[in-house]
Order: C-alpha cells, then sequence, then structure tokens
C-alpha cells in the first residue's frame, strides 16, 4: 500500500517535471489554459527561457500587480490599412480583454523629419498635419478590432514628445550601447553592405530610435511581425541599459495575400483594406486559396481551428462572413453573404451611372449628384475632413478635377465609412 | 631678329606654362614669395587643385576682402603641453600676423561627457571645473606664441556652445552625410573593424562633430597634425553640405623626440614641455640628436635653413637659445646658455635643501620656507589659483600632504610662470 502510494507520487513527480520542461522549452505554460488567445497565431515569443527559473511571458502576466504595458508602433506613412495589419492589433486586443494596456505608438518623428539623404521612398517628409490625419485614420480603422472605450486600456502616444527633446550626450549614450559589427549583423544592412551598397550612418539610428520608445513608455512587451525581432531586441538593450526590467519580443507572421503566394501589399494588389465596402471584403475572402484558409482562421479570427467545416467553400464562406461581422457587425455580414449569393460582389454596392455627367467635372460635384452628399457644399466640406475616399484612397483636396469621368469608371467612391457607389459608364 | 624676338617670347611662354604648371602641382604660388611663411613645415595643404583655374589657399588668401578664419581644435583632457603641440599653434601666430583671425576651439564638449561605454582611458569624463582650468593652463602656456593683444585676431571658442545644441534631426542630418563604408576606411577604424575588435557606433559621431565644429565657426582653414586629414575632410563636407564654402586642411608633421626615435610625448619621456624651466629647456634642446636638427629648427624656429652653423653642436646651441628665447625672452635664455657652460641646467634653478623640514609636511608650507610664497596662507592661496607645479604637473589640492620628504627631492617646484627651486636632501 505504501509503495503504490510512493509509486503514485513517483508518476506525479515524474509527469511534474516533464510539464515544467516542457513549459521551459515552449516559453508557454500549459498549466494556465487560460492563456490559449495568448499562443494563437504566434510565431516566436523571446527570450525563451533558459531555465526552468527564467522569467516567461506568462510568469509576468500572472504575477505582475498591476496591468502589463504592451507596446505596438505604427507608422504614420500610409493611410491604407490591411488585414495583414491587423494582426497585431488583433494580439493587442487580447492584451486588453485580459486587464492590459495597449500603448500605440504613432513614429511621427520620422515620418516628419523624412529621411536626410532624401534617397528612401519609405521616408518622405510629412507635415505635422499629415501625420496627424494619417494616425486618424489609422485609428479609425483599427476602432472595430480594438478596446478604445474601457477607461485606462489604450494609450495612444507620438514618438516625438520624447525623440525630439533627446540631446548630442543621450545620443552618444544611446549609439554606444551597440557595436558596428552588431548593427552589420543586421538583416538588411549585412546584404547591403556584402554588395558594397551604401548604407548611411543615420540608418543605424532607427533600430535605436524604435528602441528607445520602448524605454520612453516601459514597454512589458512590444509585438511585432517576423521582421521586427532585431529591433524589439534593441529595445530589450536599451530597456536594460537604462535600468528597466526588459520587454518581451512577440512576433506574429507575415500575411500572406489573396494570391496565396506573395506577403499582403497594396502595391501587389492581393490585399484586403480595412475600409473597403464589407461587399467587396467579402468577396475577395470568399475568393481566399484552400492552403491560406487555416492560416487565415486562425491569424484573423476567434473561431475554434478544430470545429471549422470540412467543406472548402463553407470554410471559406464562414471565414468571409466571420471577418465582415467584426468590422461590419452581423447585419453588414448578412446583407454581404446575401449580395454574394446573388451575383457577387456588385450586387452590394449602389450603382451609378456617369452617362449624364459632362467633363470636365469636379469631384464635390459628384458628391452631390450621386446622393452621396445633399450637395456640392457638403461634398466639399466631407473632403475637407478626410471623409472621402476614391477605390480606397483618400481625397484631400476640396478642387480635385476630372478631366475625363473614364477616369471614374468602375471605382468606388465612399463617403465616411458606410456609404458606398459604383461608379459605372 | 624677328625670329630671336619670337623664340625668346617662346623661352617666356614655356616657362610660365611650367611656372603655372609648378604652382598647380605644389599648391602654393612661387609668384607670391611672402608666402614662404605659409609654406614652412606644412606636410600637406588639401584639397590640391585639380588645375591652374582651382582655388589654391594662396589665391584665397590673396582674393579675400576679409580675414580668413583659422581654425585650430584642442583637446582640454590633458594639461601639459609640449613643443609637439607647439607646431600649429606656431603657424596659427603666422596667419594672424597676416592679418587673419586665429579661431581655438576647446573641445569641451566631448570632454564633458566622456566616454559613455566607460571603456576609453582618452575620454574620461571632467567637470566643467577641470575643462575650464585645462583650457586656461593651455592658454597660458600658448601665450608666448599667439597674438593675444591685437584686437580680433584670436578667438576662443567652446565647441558645447553648438554640440549641446544639436537636436535628434540635425544629429541625423549630419549622419545621413556619411557612409559606414567611408567610417570603415578611416585609419583606426578599419584595423579594428578587420581584426574584429568592437567599434561603438557612437564613436563614428566624433568625426562629425569635430567636422561640425568647422561649420559653427565658419572656418577657412584647419589646421592639424597629418593624422587629422580624415576629420578634416569630414568638416570640409559638412560645410558643403551646409552651404559654406570647404575649409583648406593644412597638415603638418608630428615631432620626434629628443630620443630621435618616437614622436614626441610625455609618458615616454622624449619631450620638452612649455611650462618647463628655462635651464630644464635649454638643456633638453641642446641634447636634440643631430639628425633631427633641421626638422626642429624649420618647425619650431623662424630661421632661414640656408644659414645654419655648420658644426653641430654650434646648431644644438643656436636651436636652444632660439627657442628658450621664443618662450622666456632674451634675458632667461642668456641666462641658461651661461648655466648650461658652467655645469649644466642645476645651474640655472636655485635649490633648496629639505634637511631640516620635518614630515608629513603640507605643500603651502613648503612654499613658505623654500621662499616661493611669502607665506602659507600665499601658499594655499596661489595652489587654489592654479599656479603651483610640482615637476610640471598642477597641484591643485591645498591640503596636499607629503608623508616623507623623499617624496619631493630632486623634483622642481614651479610658482607662476617664473620661480622655481630644486629641492635637493
Amino acid at each position: 500500500m505504501a509503495d503504490e502510494k510512493a509509486d503514485k507520487l513517483q508518476v506525479f513527480i515524474t509527469n511534474l517535471t516533464s510539464n515544467v520542461q516542457n513549459i521551459a522549452n515552449s516559453g508557454f505554460s500549459s498549466m494556465t489554459p487560460d492563456f490559449a488567445w495568448l499562443r494563437r497565431g504566434v510565431v516566436e515569443v523571446f527570450p525563451q527561457p533558459t531555465d526552468v527559473n527564467s522569467e516567461t511571458l506568462e510568469k509576468r502576466l500572472v504575477t505582475t500587480n498591476q496591468p502589463l504595458r504592451i507596446k505596438l508602433g505604427i507608422d504614420p506613412t500610409g493611410t491604407d490599412i490591411h488585414l495583414g495589419h491587423s494582426i497585431p492589433v488583433r494580439k493587442l486586443r487580447g492584451f486588453q480583454d485580459a486587464g492590459h494596456i495597449a500603448v500605440l505608438i504613432i513614429g511621427d518623428f520620422t515620418a516628419r523629419i523624412g529621411d536626410p539623404t532624401g534617397k528612401s521612398e519609405v521616408r518622405r517628409q510629412l507635415t505635422e498635419a499629415d501625420v496627424a490625419q494619417n494616425a486618424q485614420t489609422y485609428l479609425d480603422q483599427v476602432r472595430p478590432i480594438l478596446d478604445f472605450d474601457t477607461p485606462g486600456r489604450l494609450e495612444v502616444r507620438y514618438n516625438s514628445e520624447w525623440l525630439s527633446k533627446l540631446n548630442l550626450e543621450k545620443i552618444l549614450e544611446l549609439l554606444s550601447t551597440m557595436t558596428v559589427g552588431q548593427m552589420l549583423a543586421k538583416e538588411g544592412f549585412a546584404d547591403r553592405y556584402k554588395k558594397e551598397n551604401p548604407i548611411f550612418i543615420h540608418e543605424f539610428l532607427y533600430p535605436l530610435m524604435q528602441g528607445f520608445d520602448s524605454v520612453a513608455v516601459e514597454a512589458d512587451v512590444e509585438l511585432g511581425g517576423t521582421d521586427q525581432k532585431f529591433n524589439i531586441a534593441v529595445g530589450r538593450d536599451l530597456q536594460r541599459h537604462f535600468g528597466q526590467k526588459p520587454q518581451f519580443g512577440m512576433l506574429m507572421p507575415i500575411l500572406i495575400g489573396t494570391d496565396g503566394v506573395q506577403k499582403m501589399s497594396k502595391s501587389l494588389g492581393n490585399y484586403i483594406g480595412l475600409s473597403e465596402h464589407p461587399g467587396q471584403k467579402y468577396q475577395k475572402l470568399q475568393g481566399v486559396p484552400d492552403n491560406l484558409l487555416k492560416e487565415y482562421f486562425e491569424l484573423l479570427t476567434d473561431l475554434p481551428l478544430d470545429q471549422l467545416p470540412e467543406n472548402p467553400r463553407d470554410r471559406q464562406t464562414l471565414l468571409a462572413y466571420e471577418v465582415v461581422k467584426q468590422y461590419h457587425g452581423e447585419q453588414a455580414a448578412q446583407e454581404a453573404k446575401v449580395a454574394a449569393q446573388s451575383g457577387g460582389m456588385e450586387g452590394a454596392v449602389p450603382e451609378f451611372s456617369l452617362a449624364e455627367v459632362s467633363h470636365p467635372t469636379k469631384l464635390a460635384y459628384i458628391l452631390n449628384v450621386t446622393g452621396l452628399c445633399k450637395s456640392t457644399g457638403e461634398g466639399k466640406r466631407k473632403i475637407q475632413e478626410g471623409g472621402v475616399r476614391l477605390d480606397g484612397d483618400r481625397i484631400t483636396d476640396v478642387d480635385t478635377t476630372f478631366a475625363s469621368v473614364a477616369e471614374l469608371q468602375g471605382k468606388v467612391l465612399q463617403v465616411g465609412k458606410n456609404k458606398f457607389v459604383r461608379l459605372v459608364p
């Protein structure tokens, strides 16, 4: 009897040890099933624990007495965000729901100074107004994903707040935390250096600036795509240098676009924009190739992955319905589904014929005649407010004029979030 | 007759062309013999003219309507300067005498922040008071060389004036003017990178900071040792970047020490300090090896090099006399010469026997009993004012105490510029 008890105890201890080892290896605890949301769609959490005593992200989540600060950086140079961008934002929502603080950092500093060499397309110089508008557009688009309403769950910070105050002494200190060799090992730099393509020295500052953002907001976790590992690790080093507990890095995949081949990108035409009409979203999602469906479900929905329909067509329909529901609600999802069943997306967007419109013609006038606005004056106001888009591109010049209506044919004109018209010949 | 004239004209034109070519090649004009002082002891002036139309330094000196601004940077981390340091200062005086402005830049900014990694011995952190005192000591020592009196001929600037005001935007702009490859080509960096010795990124900023000094003071010429070519060239690039006419670089040799082998350096013991007693200077200069004499005459005196005595001993005596005269005047040179002839340096410095002094003993007390000061109180004041040196090292602690008089034996105690006592047993 005593032997039996001892045997059982031995088995229990063996299992426990094995469990602890598994936890240590995975970086996640299997003993806290409530953290399933945390694990979902994550490629890597780092640092990995080096032994059972190491702190893991889950340990920090369990032991903290106060909400953790979860950082996500946003580049305000572009305005259009797509489902690929939504992935870390959705994870951020998970942290909010678990009681933590989403810290969205608008990278306005670099956007406003642009690239001093003038050579980079990415770092073109934006005005303060551009940046503010882009940031607003970004926030509008992620509003359905994030919790904007619970007090204390969201901080929006502009990094010029601290970066514009850095002086040469502090910058020398930042630069002194890394060697040239470490920086040249970064993916992107290594390649260019080997090929003898010029790397300008100021480029070394960008990872350090992103890292200093983590110091400034005292981040506990930084979210990003797998391409952000180096920069997030720099943030850890700088936090350590400035006497803070280093953040965890949580890396998520780069979403493959609807073509099933290349990463989702507006310029490749394989994207689904968050500001797109529900009918458009629905149709595009219905066409996602079967081999991508599991990843899309994992990254873009909360549905249990082991309960998906067997039939691929049903899976596509479910995906489309679920994602449209997230952004536009149950009713819009239902309407988009009906429209798609009765002949595709076009049915979901009212059409307006340009046949009677003479040219050249002003956009404000078209907003009026299509019924999207009650007058040409209201059309101008809506343009000024930044509420007008043509095929997803925001139009901000009130005097925008089209020399020929042919330029408009087939495009979707949109006012605010819910008014759409397809312009047809 | 006409042929003869044509021949002569041809010869004249050929000579003229050859002259112009020589001027272009040398970077100096042989047509303006007044510039002999400019040429003397200079290893290189850059940029070299690329064709006869290029601006040369002499052309700029001749054509300018206003005084040129001649920059020399000073590192205020050390206090003791020697004849090697005096070389560019002497050149600066040449420019002052020709009506131009000497701009001495005290590099207080880097001296005060030190090295953020704490790894460099050279860049140890100094207080504002340290820097101010070191700068004052430097100025005291070069006072016999430079023109401090003619109004408008000397500007002393501290580079914290502009460097402490640089913000991140400006620093990104500075860094963007150079590539990593260009910086790694710099002597010193290239070697360390090849050997995989760490180069910290902030080290890339130092040449750019020195270069920005040239922008801040709008330098027309920067003087330096041959090891300064890279940094002076960076200054040219930055001036061009900020819309200024780039400075000329004028490089002078690094002086070989009195051992005839290694460069003059306090730590190698082969130096002659500007604050040394005239008798000490005289004796050391009398011992300069024959193979160095021409270079010492060229770099440290204005004597015509084709009229030097034939006998090496006479040359040494002349050198010693001339240099001591520059720093201490004709009478001191004469005294040093007499003392040296009658048995060496010791004769030139009065001796004081420590036999009667009990120990431990305070420095202020010794200043009194030796007669260098009228009272122990005056001794303390002189120490506080920074006017007391022991074997050339400034003592600033009023409470300096020696446990045993043995520590003092054989050393020269000095108050101000002209009061010396050799402490003997």
